[in-house]
């Protein structure tokens, strides 16, 4: 919300909040983009108009998330301190403009950060609308000044302590890059693969800094007021599992690109697998959707208007993996700039006749009656799964595995696609999955995924080997266990640190495909692998699924291999869905795995609950094209929306979700 | 024509004096290229080889349009002045070389081409072979150094006079771009919608002020020589209405690609559509084809021969719009240098006996017979239709409505396609339109066409108001009325400025369409619509025709409003051909147009008239790569080229033209 | 190999003996990439580890190629020196990391390069395992810094000696070029097109000079010691006529990309056609295949393993061209790295037990019973073909024809594809070609292909006169005699410089086509021809296959002429390869050239010779996906690997090959 834009017309507060009681609004994040408004001389601050907003929402109980103004730069700032300016890979010094473009290491921007944050806090830190902190927007990005080249120089040292053991964990010595002082490492060199790993990191931990040096006056002058930021789902500079652990709340911006075709379903799924990491970074408490459009966005290759029923089932997604709260960007749109025809409650038009705020109206009233749903929780899963930021980085730092066409959320992002796959499978089963990371304990479960666990460490191999002593059922994919912390090769044969153990076999090689191109599976499951395969022996393993063509037809692809009391499963390819569906039907069945509904649910109708100590809610979506007629059996259900009994036969029209008390 | 290349090979320009006889050629463009042989030492000029071309043109009662070099610095130029040099986005400056890249502020080169100019004009103003003042070359591209962004500052001051004004007018509080001195005014922000409009104008002006002072000591030396300078079209960067009023006559490049397809008409139509825009410019004057290749190109990605017929067929298609000269790049092709294997009349093997230089001294043969046309006129269209460079840089400038695919002469460019489309469909219908400006009297027309009046002012849209209070008919379509002249959003709901009133519509929202994407249109005209579709609603208007697929199914995507004595007609999408050919072919009868011949005519056979008091000639082409035999029913025409009668049956070969005197 | 990069695990050097000597390797390149590790500190040199290594490998009688490390920087020069580092087109100068990016032109650094290899050369000159000194490495690219654009002026004015005549040269004069002082020249203008060929000619000058720089140290030293560098076929950069005269042995790499697919074969015959060019160079003498992947590559867009048998026949296609020494890139799997997925004859596994250890283990022993083979050279082939870097830079320098699409490994380069064609065709009919150059003595041949010949100096066209005189059949194509010396065009009709007289042709002009587009060929020969075509016309030469489509249907597109003793051929086209398959096989009967063997072999199964003074040898491939049975006749061959005879019907399996004593 966005009401520094519209200082020039007072009315058009008072139509706001008006419209926002009439869609059921009850709190909104301000500010995010307002710091000349807030400070437009350096060291000269007016407040007068967020006064006026602030004690507007208070007035009305409603309640302000207050945002810190970093993520964009005043222009006074930029033209006074150039430092504060990115540069880039060619070092070029950006021009002011645009957003998102602070340096990361600049001292004077860390600073002058902290001294805006320092005075919101100290002014509002006892107003009745202060909610929330929403600190910063959509941290990203990278600079390469010297500033940050020196910051890198100086993490590394703290990293490596010696150069002798940063070239030797760097295997610097390929093509002659030996570092023999500090001051050498550039920040940009795409040959040590090594360096291009640690960059993330720093890249990360430098986000992750420059928030934190954010939040100390924040903290200081409102230790009760809870802090978040938005987070981006999978996005790939930021380890999201660190920052969770500083945050007071989990929030996630997320913008689904409206879709009508046979496979929308798999965009839809693909949401919930956000939603879920969201979930599983929460840890069991509310999250919220912090920004999501009520119709299309503008910056999209092609922007299409969200079909009908579409805006309410990625809601109510949302609110089925946990989210107590949603957000929509943006409010009301502006008259001009970048983002003018970015989906918004008001239009231009400026009534509430409009299809979207009808809409967005209907879901407010909506989430209302959920109230009771809210102190309902997500139920533990049964089976974990892993989302690994640094196997992530790691991979995409080596060069060798095929690279993905781009395209949705994930985009050419094998790594994510590889969790998506088994992500998507499990939910084709009914079965839920928890999102976990390497620090996380997963002991409790009875099955944990590994996909693409391409960087392993020996201690977390070893938490692995103890999950199947433990009785655990371990399923692990093609790129595992490939490199160390440093993205250097495991000697002695993949997976490397002991895995090779527990899943009994010897990966010798990796064959990446055609795009086009499929590898025939047989055995106990059927269909196709694509993208890439490995060649890999049995050593203890037996093998239950087999290569059916190519010059290694007969070869392992699925193996299984008795280790302690659990199992292990090493699954050597990318697997197209159904071999996936059919292993995960097969690993149900045999482990016991409840599912989330007893009932035969088609292809893209979804079914999730949350359960409080005495009641449970459940919710049926369906995301398709197509209408549904889904079989309840014995079940009888109460829908909220229209307060009837559901039983025998339920009709699902096109995207359309039912909110069932069970 | 380069004589200047060939200085040390004298028996050259004899050659060409008799090469040129034998072509039919009265005049040429000499020295676009030649600054350094006029100029080859700082103030030491030398003007002895160009004595002598016109000289030896005067001798042959031929003319030269002298060309100031402006479009090519000279090496010492560059070398001793580096501001001379263009600056690009990423703040690099231009090394030396290629063409077209001097910076437009630089006061030294201002100053330095006013001084060439100056020696030109001294020298041969008496000259009786110096015919007209060929000012520049094809202005165009940008400049972002210290010298052009402080201009622009300068430039918005004179516009805004405040800042409060500008940051207002900008919409610059969104991601808090709020400016508090002009010198943070960067030339490259693309978040503001509103500054790259203006970035846009300003370098319009820039180049027209670069050509305004070029002409300085031109006027000042040789009032009584016409000056003009070489268009490009539908060129992006340059506003050529406002051109049009600081010139003589007006001069077009033109270089259609050839192409030998089922739909090659449709090319063909692109090019009568940009000669129409130079007829529309030149205000009944005759204007000239500056540049066109005889053959193919070598800039392209594919260069193709042109095919027989062709290149006279494109010739009469700039006579049939009223041009009066055609001329040639170029006339002999260089051994040397990125276009050595351009089209040229005179080929490196010299002689008179190639292909081309027979078809173009047939045509010049040709040329010369039709002097009678040269006295005529072309008609005065009932239709009218706007081509706005204004709405075509706010449309371009703002993020969301759909980029279309690029190719052909429009380029992705949506707002000339739309232009376009409008133009094809009347063209198809026989019904001549003249293109006018904002600037433009149109009141005298039956019909005004607005293709995406996406920019419209309140003056404007009194304008079209008046229109119809006069009795006019108005067309708009999709993207109509959306912003004002600093690219902000209409509040009050689309079309704005009072414009939803006169259509009698509420135009809410605007879906962007796949590619392969159709919407089926039914009612009173069928077909499809694609790209853009919007969602509009009836506010007294009637809806003529309605989308027959998609969620809005039912809404209107055509009406009709009657508003005062005249119509408005809405056309809520773009459609493909057949829907806009019905609809004009509608118009035609309901409002009595009249068609440029009476017959029936095969898709892709136009026909076009020139008149004189006393005379009618008429052009009837054949743009297809089929036979074509037209009933001419009871006409009689005289045949130009064969000096004979045609009657009855009239077969048209593949790419035919014939000249007739009605 | 390289130990440098296992210093701290001495066990691994010993490891590596012993998996050398079981894969029967006896030589290896060391130090390519060690600078740092030889001279960690300016002027501070560390031999230790290398003295370990080569004692090492002359204990075991094994032979080291001592490389000198210039092709990648320390990082402590780049730092100290930034002189050394790369500026490019943009004036950006190279961070420090990568490879291969070393200022051509820096004296500090050619005072570096030639220090270290004094001190190599010092060192080990009497030491028993030195074989073979392997200077650089890949040497390639380019760069843009104020010494490397002073060294092209002082190139320019060695080559030229006036700007007088550089201006000539270049025809400058087009878009104002004209240069008044030396230093106005920069190394980018594009659109100088005798610029670009000329800044080609000095980029491969300075890169030879560079390695002759490198080469002093070493000669003075060691006299006796062969100096090699590995070349990278047909890379365009380096015209390897003119390094060849320099080097005492031809050394090359080639990664063909592994494909399995029905037109593989194609595939097969490019690295075939790169081997020959190799084979060309090396004057007779044998030649070294220095670097190949024993499996996949790992900087493919997609990395396949090779498939059984593929690394076999890429070997013995070497041997059977003429190379008696095949090394691998690279021997053991670095841990870290840009390259550590790139194929190694040791995985990171370690072990001799991989597939691809097999695979080198068997072939090592294989090229062990071949030595009888090494001794045989060669056969002198009837047909040369030119291969011309000159030509293919000054068209690729040329805008205008058509610039093909890239894949494989002569990528767009159309000039390159076009030599390609017709040795596919002369292989397809088992006709042998040599590779020559412009300086080749050619006059023994029977048939001299000119593809493509598009520069062709006065001296050149008069050779290929006499070359008639004498008797011999010339094949010429479209593309031929365009330009001079300057990439000018020749004046007076193609192809320039007295050819047009001897085809008997004039070319008039040049027609792109589309990528899909074909031409129909009819006549003598029929089929199809592609991409290019040319409108030439009879001037005494006959006609024998014709267009038989598009306008120019029926003009010529394959002539004859009978010119003095020998005959004169023109083909006009770029064509498909039934067409070039017929037309040579009517030329092999003609003119009675002699088959590689006597037996029908089917598309893709090739034959290739060795012969000594008493023994002959010969290699068949088959290189397609197919098993064919090759019906040998009365032939009765023994085949070294199973030493047994063959007679009769000899089956291939896909990707076999047989290597047999005639």
């Amino acid at each position: 919300y966005n009401p520094d834009q519209w200082q020039h017309a007072p009315e058009i507060l008072e139509r706001d909040i008006e419209l926002m009681k009439q869609a059921g609004v009850t709190s909104a994040s301000i500010g995010i983009f307002a710091w000349t408004s807030l400070e437009p001389k350096e060291d000269h601050y007016e407040f007068a108009w967020l006064d006026a907003v602030m004690d507007r929402f208070a007035k009305e109980g409603m309640y302000v998330f207050l945002a810190t103004p970093s993520g964009s730069k005043p222009m006074w700032l930029s033209e006074k301190y150039p430092e504060v300016r990115r540069v880039n890979k060619d070092g070029i010094r950006d021009a002011s403009g645009w957003r998102h473009n602070h340096c990361l290491s600049s001292p004077i921007y860390r600073k002058k950060t902290r001294a805006i944050n320092a005075q919101l806090a100290q002014r509002y830190k006892n107003h009745p609308a202060l909610a929330l902190w929403h600190v910063g927007n959509e941290y990203s990005g990278e600079c390469h000044c010297e500033l940050c080249r020196s910051a890198f120089q100086d993490w590394l040292k703290k990293r490596y302590k010696t150069l002798d053991a940063l070239n030797s964990a760097w295997w610097s010595s390929f093509w002659n890059h030996t570092f023999t002082n500090w001051g050498q490492i550039q920040t940009t060199d795409a040959s040590i693969d090594a360096l291009q790993l640690d960059w993330l990191r720093f890249i990360n931990d430098q986000h992750l800094s420059f928030m934190l040096n954010e939040m100390v006056p924040l903290r200081e002058r409102t230790p009760d007021v809870p802090c978040m930021t938005n987070f981006m789902g999978t996005h790939e500079g930021t380890n999201y599992w660190q920052w969770a652990e500083h945050l007071d709340i989990i929030a996630n911006d997320l913008y689904p690109m409206p879709a009508d075709c046979a496979d929308s379903w798999r965009y839809s799924i693909q949401s919930d697998f956000i939603h879920s990491l969201m979930r599983g970074m929460s840890g069991g408490k509310p999250w919220m959707l912090l920004e999501c459009s009520p119709s299309s966005v503008n910056w999209g290759k092609i922007n299409k208007l969200k079909r009908p029923n579409a805006h309410r089932q990625e809601v109510l997604q949302a609110v089925a993996n946990g989210a107590n709260t949603i957000h929509y960007f943006q409010w009301r749109k502006g008259r001009g700039g970048f983002e003018k025809y970015h989906g918004a409650v008001v239009d231009h038009e400026g009534s509430n006749q409009s299809r979207v705020f009808q809409d967005c109206a209907a879901i407010g009233r909506e989430l209302n009656q959920l109230s009771a749903v809210y102190g309902a929780d997500c139920p533990q899963a049964e089976v974990a799964m892993l989302y690994d930021w640094e196997s992530r980085w790691a991979l995409n730092a080596s060069q060798g595995p095929k690279v993905l066409a781009g395209g949705g959320p994930f985009k050419g992002d094998l790594y994510t696609k590889l969790c998506f796959d088994h992500y998507e499978a499990l939910t084709c089963c009914g079965i839920n999955v928890d999102q976990v990371s390497t620090k996380s304990e997963f002991s409790a479960y009875k099955v944990l995924i590994l996909p693409a666990l391409y960087l392993v460490t020996q201690e977390m191999a070893d938490r692995i080997y103890q999950f199947t002593q433990g009785g655990g059922q371990v399923v692990a994919t093609c790129l595992t266990g490939y490199v160390d912390l440093s993205n250097c090769c495991w000697l002695g044969g993949f997976p490397g640190a002991g895995l090779a153990e527990l899943f009994g076999i010897w990966n010798e090689e990796l064959d990446n495909l055609d795009d086009e191109e499929r590898v025939k599976v047989m055995g106990q499951f059927s269909g196709f692998a694509r993208d890439i395969a490995e060649r890999i022996h049995l050593r203890g393993a037996k093998s239950i699924a087999q290569a059916g063509s190519e010059f290694y037809a007969g070869h392992p692809l699925i193996t299984e291999h008795k280790c302690e009391v659990g199992h292990a499963f090493y699954l050597a390819a990318r697997f197209e869905s159904a071999v996936l569906v059919d292993f995960y039907q097969s690993l149900a069945t045999r482990f016991d795995l409840s599912c989330t509904l007893d009932a035969d649910l088609p292809l893209g109708v979804v079914f999730r609950r949350r359960e409080s100590a005495d009641k449970k809610y459940g919710f049926l979506f369906n995301y398709t094209q197509e209408t549904h007629s889904i079989d309840l059996k014995e079940h009888s259900f109460l829908d909220f929306a229209v307060s009837s009994n559901c039983t025998g036969k339920l009709e699902l029209k096109p995207y359309e979700t039912r909110v069932l008390q069970i």
